[in-house]
């Protein structure tokens, strides 16, 4: 069977869903649902402490049935972050977590200087961390060799839908890693995340490209087999490409 | 339930595939049975008739079970394509058909003029034809106005596996069609055909993509999954695209 | 010199021009003399034949200074090409012509089969017929048996400014031509043309591009460059294409 | 007229080209010549210090002509750049230096920590430092915010050809940015190059693309014309994309 693993845990579904966005918690129940995900992640930030009789996403989104992966969305600092997921860990006992510490609220970019500062501490104080960052070979490679257990470049911008923008980084990151590679957020729509896993990443993340769905159950249910179908592409070693089907080697895009 | 139909029969699967190019007959019947088409095409001219010894298609892939639609490959002049559907008529009782006329053997490209000839010709004689022709609007449009059931305009050149080179063109058929238009030849890889089906065909069909890829078992299960997660993602109704998650209006691609 | 000839005339600019939709007669002769054409089309219909005191084009834009091309623009059907240029050739003795016969109004398509009968004529009756077509290897190759002086395949639709969208066709196209390739209509900004002029045709006809730009005679000056910068990195022969500097061999464009 | 500047020294030509990769002296100037370049950068390490009977590329370049912009090729560490950049400044004078630190010598990948400690240590000792960075909008503002008087992000890896991979983030870092944004690394052609320009960039700055083609010399033509085809196309203000000519509104993206 086809699975992959991080920080001892193993896995069948290679698309991580986040939580956020949807109409109420039952919508967001039914689409995880659909989309066959085993991880969710989770914005601490986002996550209600204050009142008692509001309703919970546990309650929706059992923590027995996914594996929870509390995030740092909102946090612009190294600092933030860090204790954000410090509170995560003291509340619920996460230690494997995403981290993310982005830039700006317009662009939502990723702050790599920030980010580093974060992973350092973090790693030190025990958590597995899956670093959120650009797509960047080096950066990614650092990330790894801080002791990072997986390396999520992004595809575009978060919430843009462009799709992969930038095949050729993604591929170069990959080929070099030792840690699984997921490609996390631009996706937009269902080829995207084929498009990503036939680079050869071990999962895709993605939100709002289910919950801004018109129709977010179905959409979770099409993520769900482009990324088996994305898989299976990849494994099963495509076709070379051709200008025409009689020519005897392959493309070889030297001007395309 | 989402379903299509050409010629009164109506189908839930939208692959079709070919049925050359496999290693034997055996691994044609399973990468067909994976792909779980309903619609398989078969080119006439190979179509064994000579040595009653010889394994035939049919033993392995039911006429019962799948709805098979005779095709014209190898036929590069109306008079041929003509002559070759008669006798498939004759022999089998297909009136269905898959109607390509190329224009030469080193690039496969359509023969629209030669095409145009023969499908008036089978129109006449009551044969309902499943054109295959470029990704041209108005000769879609005129082959649809002549009474062909469906356009099967290309994504890229027969066995080049390049996608949907040009998904604008394809746009317009689709828009001003009123039979189903099914993608044919081109596609590659999975996320080819899901990018296919988010344009809002009908369907898509492949041969080369599935039977020469190094492990087309597993690959028909990919372009089965690539195509479910295509329709879905373009019924679901995709979220929209923008250069950054906050901007307030879609990308209006003005220099992208 | 690098040149290029059609109809026994040689020309040195490699940008032909289209002389409608300029604010007036004077904006379109600057516009025209930045851009370095040599050739520029018009429309027979849009000329002034009733009012002998309105301004005329050949006022502004002298025939003794540049090769007119008379189109058939608005025309769809082959009877009316016909009579247009008929017409045409009476009122200046033009035989060297463009050809487009268009589908309908709304995307402004070519009709391949009326562009076929049209052509037919026109070349019987000793026109020199440049003609404007699809990209479809097999509709130019025929165009040139045929007898047309060169075959102008579009980039993309009239208007769109959506640049070269196949550039696998045109290449085909241009690979198995005899006659001069011009790309004509699709061209929105100066890449796109300097893109066209790469795939090693002979030369761009543009129009909206430059009289539907904020600045037309600014952008006539960036076509003119760019069509000599297409020309020259295509015959300078470009570096190849590598995932990496490092790598030994030329990206094989498998993957992307 | 239109100019552009830096550390206050204003430039006509927004063609800023290498010294490396050519035959030899004299091939390299004339293609500097014919590139319209006024800015030319040379690796300090590959200048001959050692053998004074050797040619010397101010012989044939001369920095009375051509301002020269020393750069750290083949440095991976903050120190070894800051080190080599010291030494161009005493040797010569120069202090507007463009500082490049690669993480490996496969794929040529900026290393944004070991450049970050470079600046600040070189902004704190007077150099003007213009910087190659990756195309990450938020390292790009941090370079703009600690000093550096022009930022680089990359097109796509040095000697790759690629072109501009990634035109979106370009076009985040050129809106956030208060200095100048040269597109470096990347371009293999004329239409690479006028695609850059169109994004709005100050500059392009190359090497490979021209001392790599088979035809140096044309080729530097071909993207002196380029870049400024292309700065034209952007200040002219293109005509908007469409899916057909009569569409009422530009193309808005949603499906391409």
């Amino acid at each position: 069977e086809d699975t992959w693993s991080v920080a001892d845990k193993t896995f069948t579904s290679r698309l991580l869903v986040g939580t956020g966005k949807y109409k109420d918690f039952e919508e967001t129940a039914i689409a995880i649902e659909e989309s066959g995900a085993e991880i969710v992640t989770v914005a601490v930030r986002r996550v209600n402490v204050s009142d008692p009789k509001a309703p919970m996403l546990t309650d929706f989104v059992s923590p027995k049935k996914y594996t929870y992966l509390p995030n740092t969305a909102g946090c612009y600092t190294a600092e933030d972050a860090v204790r954000t997921l410090r509170l995560a860990r003291e509340a619920g006992g996460w230690d494997l977590v995403k981290l993310e510490v982005l830039s700006d609220d317009k662009y939502l970019w990723p702050n790599n200087v920030e980010t580093l500062k974060a992973a350092e501490t973090l790693i030190k104080e025990g958590f597995k961390v899956m670093v959120y960052t650009t797509d960047d070979p080096t950066m990614c490679k650092r990330f790894e060799e801080m002791g990072c257990v997986a390396v999520m470049p992004l595809g575009a911008p978060i919430g843009s839908g462009l799709g992969v923008r930038n095949p050729y980084t993604l591929k170069i990151i990959i080929e070099q890693a030792n840690v699984p590679v997921l490609v996390d957020a631009g996706v937009g729509c269902a080829s995207d995340a084929a498009i990503a896993m036939e680079l050869g990443c071990e999962g895709v993340l993605m939100n709002t490209a289910i919950a801004g769905a018109q129709d977010p159950i179905r959409m979770a249910r099409a993520m769900r087999r482009a990324v088996q179908a994305g898989r299976d592409s990849f494994l099963a070693g495509r076709m070379p490409k051709k200008l025409y089907a009689t020519a005897s080697s392959p493309l070889d895009g030297t001007f395309f």
